[in-house]
């Protein structure tokens, strides 16, 4: 009799223990973000650089994951961790943005949630500390998609942010790189027209900043933050704030943020692109985002990478440079944070 | 023997016309234009009024059509196309733009070439009377996609542009539908934040203007040109100018211009998601278009309807509002000119 209670016993403990992880089978849930992508030599980086920009990730992923471990929304811990990376001047968005051409700072940034199909996007803001928080605003507040320039921070004010002086933006790192690309768009000037300058055989440091992530109640979401490219001009609008280029969010799809060279990711629909092979070719996550990064936009010649979500937690961060900055975290798992291929 | 050579003659004659017709039949071409879709209700058309839409929407059509015909590009053919259609005060784009919030006109346009998968867009210019040639200008002559505001119109000024006062497009149609759409948008701020009015409410003309063409090279193109929402506030962008969105094109595949609700058009990828149906589900571009259109934007909630030309040269023009001024033309056959769904 007791052999048999401890059989029963033993077999009703099992299958509690099944129907839990079942149960937890059922809610996985992961993030991923980036810093950027782009030449990001192993030299010139110092150990003390590294380090920094490791810890900065790991900070941001860890503080994502924790909302999602918490039960929270997909929503709230790409915008946490986004806003991080945008407190930093590491990197290109919020603190870090790059300058433009005449010396001022254009940030753009757009948040998808998947669970509406609804998004929000602002495109050349200069007096928004966290773009990503407007963009927000602009999903939930305002019935329409995308807002720009001096427009969108009227809108701003009417949903109460302040705004800061555009020289809140200003580090001196950012600025020697303007200079830089200065004197390089010059000296192309004097054989060519400016207009037509190749802008990418400038040593770009793309940072911008991005999330996505699958919530345990099964909803994606993605979100991207950038200042731009250094010393861009004419208003350019770059991926970042174009949804279904750097950004885009399908529950029961995936979900993308983008990094790069902005115009060839806008040509070639490239967040659109991936979940459109996850949902109409069945592909796993990890070969679509392969074959539109590591084919598709190496034949074209457009560099940068992305990180993807999709519906069961598993992660893509594919990229054509030689590193990404990147951070994920699945599942309660220790976060993997990487810059290189294998580092 | 005279019957042999007689049988031979005729079989060759007989080679001869299959092949030319082979030749015909491998180079279609065909454009499909569209003046916006919306409320247009037959009885408050004249048939003075319907007479003028069509006769615009015959003489863009067989413009785009002759140029296709004698050889010329798609581009070439739906640029032609949509600058007579910006240069009449009946659509809502160029010319007839409506007016925003404040009393002005801001106009978005893109292009796209389906051979290069290059690109051009502007968004929220003031001074540009063809907003298609800019954004023609940007694709060609800039290493960007996507200018805006004032900053675009530094670039069409570098590039030539004669800019004309934003009382160019003042007209008093347009201005009516402006103080209607104040007053509808005054009332509903008095219950609610005017943020969250619901723009939709309101009884919108949209007129967008846009052109899609393959041309007997077989290169697809896609082209839209809009004054945007009567009453659009804080430098709202619209589908037409996102890639993917209201503008698309790609050879091999399909070329596509929208015209609605843009807010929806931009969150389901309207104009990627047909093209990567017929891409990636081998569905047939009638069959692809009919799905966005009519089912998934339906569900969602969007209104407005697309035009789209396949590599074929067959073509969809779908939308889900009581009419769509709409022309097309293939191969040389009468134009087809239409506002609703039978006439």
């Amino acid at each position: 009799m007791k052999t048999k209670l401890t059989t029963f016993s033993l077999i009703i403990s099992g299958l509690l223990f099944m129907s839990q992880n079942a149960f937890a089978a059922d809610k996985p849930y992961a993030i991923a973000i980036h810093g950027g992508a782009g030449t990001i030599s192993k030299a010139n980086l110092t150990p003390e650089q590294r380090q920094a920009y490791k810890d900065k990730l790991k900070e941001a992923v860890d503080k994502g994951s924790k909302i999602l471990e918490e039960g929270g929304d997909s929503l709230v811990a790409i915008q946490a961790a986004i806003n991080i990376l945008e407190n930093s001047p590491l990197f290109n968005a919020g603190l870090g943005a790059v300058y433009t051409y005449d010396g001022g700072h254009e940030l753009d940034a757009a948040i998808m949630d998947g669970k509406t199909m609804n998004a929000g996007a602002i495109a050349g803001v200069r007096h928004i500390a966290h773009p990503i928080d407007l963009a927000l605003a602009v999903m939930n507040k305002s019935e329409h998609v995308m807002l720009s320039g001096a427009g969108a921070e009227e809108f701003a004010l009417a949903q109460g942010f302040t705004l800061v002086p555009n020289s809140h933006f200003d580090t001196d790192a950012r600025y020697q790189q303007l200079l830089d690309a200065r004197e390089k768009l010059q000296a192309a000037a004097k054989s060519e027209q400016v207009a037509s300058v190749k802008m990418q055989d400038l040593d770009y440091k793309f940072g911008t900043v991005g999330a996505v992530a699958l919530d345990k109640k099964g909803n994606l979401a993605a979100g991207t933050s950038t200042g731009g490219m250094t010393a861009k001009r004419f208003g350019r609008i770059g991926d970042s704030p174009v949804i279904g280029a750097g950004t885009y969010a399908e529950n029961g799809v995936c979900a993308v943020s983008a990094t790069g060279h902005g115009e060839f990711f806008i040509r070639y629909l490239v967040a659109g692109d991936i979940c459109a092979k996850v949902k109409y070719q069945q592909k796993s996550i990890i070969q679509a985002a392969d074959e539109v990064i590591n084919q598709r936009l190496i034949t074209a010649g457009g560099s940068g990478g992305v990180i993807a979500v999709d519906q069961r937690g598993n992660i893509a961060t594919p990229f054509n440079t030689e590193g990404m900055y990147r951070a994920t975290r699945s599942n309660g798992e220790p976060a993997q944070v990487l810059i290189w291929q294998d580092e």
